[in-house]
């Protein structure tokens, strides 16, 4: 439905018309993210600034139309669709790294800035960011922020969560909200800020982030290992860890994805194993080569059928190239993936992996799955034919199986991709319910009319 | 006010007599905390778990009564003093160790589990729980959460908010709520988790804690460096950090510090340096050799007129000394101390010592200062006595000039001690106005009868 004419008067009141977007080309392409879900919005507004954010909050709440907010559109659970038509509030064009401060260690940034850009502008200057989503080159530390992306760093380093100091918000009343500061210890509303990382766009529309960052770390050591049996590889983790080294990344690979890899890129991968690890560590140089002798040794001890430590950052860049080119390559058998993301106790890794496999085979799916084992975080990959209709019925199943299972496990249904829509009916099942009810009542608190992405996270 | 017979005969439906105290021996030890301020309760209850909790909270609203929750009584700002009468609910009784799984990396604990018995119970095993406030041997893990509390680790590992990844809580609605669960990896409702880490009280009661944990670090090294000029102490740390070394501990002493300590201690310390500081590294045993050598030359080369690596484990515990006997040799010279907490962005750190140091000649008292360099975060104390009217008045200026310039220099009046009553007033010159609307409504939301801690954090 297109936006109506009352709605766009009011707003081209606030906003250059140059930026109130309308035509079907620009819809269209504001009308997606990583997933396959789509839908058009009625109205794209790109915002500069946050009084123009608070402007459109408020004029959306009196013609009573929803605003979803929307970075580089990579979400992976539908999060910044506009599913209920209204306004897509576009933040691309706050792109502007406001500050880097080397000496209080910490960065001011506009919402749309890139995750990439800002790792590159920061370590330009000695430090460091660690969050590190694989869509790092399309990402925005906004929507990081909404969705609390982590990354394969967030092991040693920790997620978004960990480094967001300071926030600037826009409420659905219009108020801007200061949260936090720059400091790097908590302050007196630490809660209240956390409150609204993770939060997709519910509570409040990001416009301002302050992180904190840390010294780059001088040196970096890779270590690729295989192992027959899954439970190897979780019994090399818990030695690694129990030795006292803290990688990095710790990546797995089960045996469907090495061979949908090996298929790809033919570079010899060890198809037969139950499981690939690539372990990076980092320090200065001579406590990583040491790192790599304990993280070789703990694998060795575990039943490692190979242990290969990098021989150089090509060497290691190389190693990582089967990692890199998971997507690629499922792309090459189905054209479409459900993308899953799942976290269960370390513990409980193998049993969730043959759980996987288990539902593979009895809904007839092909399921590579991948995913930070460190810290529990799996990536089951549902790869399928959208136009396949019987198929996809079969993958929704094997979707809620694999919930289920993650749950029986002891785990949460999401890991790092957030709730969005695409896992919204699976919440119930996921959480107490009485937490249902309570974000409901803080939702109504802060967003009474229900204008901010409505239908997301909450059913 | 002792309670009505009505509210105790409500109660002891569901509480077993025993368990309701009201001797004025038991409400006078109930009824104060780490600061000066005290109020005794009408009533204590000691719960035994989350069911007799929710029937107290229940009780509670029907009567209209307060209840304040209460762990070790440790707290540095009023929160657990019940100023309007009431409930004090005691969770101590709730004390066990639930279960520390060394597989998964987690401990569940009952929230009146001392958080020194958890360090030392998960170190037997070879595990690591970092958060380490300074009254750790009396403050417990529930308090811990409702205050974010955190410590000397944190610079290194964070506080008691970077640990907690599940949490049990009752609402005052008497609904027991289950917020994240076991995995490392933040759920899908880690945001409101996080809403009630540092909530004081005000939002909820703690009823059980699940903690991530560490492998335990196999090694430390300590250096003692002292500084003629502060801004070379701020230096030290820069090059520190800089040099990719985390310090476990970065304490600092200022120079009034350093004269009351040696007044008690007579064991030499450098009394005409601007600051000392303690520096602690860990890790396996070569890596802390090389971080001690890191450490030294930053501090070499950063101007320090002392660089003082410990010789061995005794020899640290001697140079920690003098840190562990501040609090006893402040005693010493006058009879009580508001001990303050805020926190600056660490290149401010010079400035808000020296504006330090200018309040207290100016309001004419002995405000010795140190803290947690690292983050930034200080304790200046002020040192008075409650008898001495005059002075008092200065002491309570003198504390809100020290407010004002934590927030002049960019920080926080709260770095890691909460609230409470103590700081409440200052809480609107703070924050964002906003903020307190925005943390009002998430009140309102939750405890609509405000019968949780009423009169803390907000006002």
């Amino acid at each position: 439905m297109p936006a109506s004419s009352a709605l766009l008067a009011d707003l081209s009141r606030a906003i250059p018309p140059a930026r109130l977007l309308t035509s079907p080309e620009d819809l269209i392409v504001h009308g997606y993210d990583g997933t396959w879900l789509e839908r058009t919005p009625d109205l794209v507004v790109a915002v500069a600034d946050a009084d123009e954010i608070a402007a459109v909050l408020c004029v959306a709440a009196r013609h009573h139309v929803p605003v979803v907010p929307r970075g580089g559109g990579s979400g992976l659970a539908g999060g910044s669709v506009a599913f209920r038509g209204g306004i897509v509030l576009s933040t691309t064009l706050m792109g502007k790294i406001v500050e880097i401060d080397r000496e209080a260690l910490i960065a001011v940034v506009q919402p749309g800035v890139v995750n990439a850009a800002l790792q590159a502008a920061v370590e330009r200057v000695g430090l460091f960011y660690p969050p590190d989503p694989a869509s790092l080159n399309q990402a925005t530390i906004g929507g990081n922020v909404a969705t609390s992306a982590s990354g394969p760093r967030c092991l040693k380093y920790g997620g978004t969560k960990d480094y967001v100091v300071g926030l600037q918000v826009v409420l659905a009343s219009g108020e801007v909200q200061r949260l936090g500061g720059r400091s790097h210890q908590p302050g007196p509303d630490h809660n209240l800020l956390q409150t609204f990382i993770g939060s997709e766009g519910t509570l409040g529309v990001i416009s301002e982030v302050t992180v904190r960052l840390l010294p780059r770390p001088a040196s970096r050591g890779t270590v690729m290992t295989t192992f027959d049996r899954l439970e190897e590889a979780g019994h090399a983790v818990g030695r690694i860890l129990g030795a006292g080294v803290v990688p990095l990344a710790l990546e797995m690979m089960d045996r469907t994805t090495l061979r949908c890899v090996e298929d790809y890129l033919h570079s010899g991968l060890p198809v037969d194993c139950e499981a690939m690890l690539l372990i990076d560590v980092d320090g200065d140089a001579d406590s990583v080569a040491e790192q790599v002798a304990i993280v070789a040794r703990a694998c060795r001890d575990a039943g490692a059928s190979t242990v290969r430590p990098a021989e150089s950052p090509a060497d290691a860049a190389q190693l990582w190239r089967a990692r890199r080119s998971t997507s690629s390559s499922f792309g090459r058998i189905r054209p479409n993936k459900l993308g899953e993301d799942v976290s269960v106790p370390r513990s409980r890794i193998p049993a969730m992996v043959r759980a996987v496999q288990e539902i593979a085979a009895r809904y007839d799916l092909l399921i590579p799955l991948f995913g930070h084992i460190g810290d529990g975080n799996l990536h089951p990959n549902i790869l399928c034919d959208l136009r396949d209709r019987p198929e996809m019925v079969r993958v929704r199943e094997a979707a809620r199986a694999i919930f289920a299972a993650a749950i029986a496990n002891e785990g949460a249904i999401s890991g790092e991709h957030g709730i969005g829509v695409l896992k919204r009916e699976f919440l119930p099942d996921s959480l107490d319910p009485n937490a249902m009810g309570l974000m409901r009542r803080i939702k109504r608190a802060l967003d009474p009319e229900g204008i901010l992405n409505p239908g997301k996270v909450l059913i």
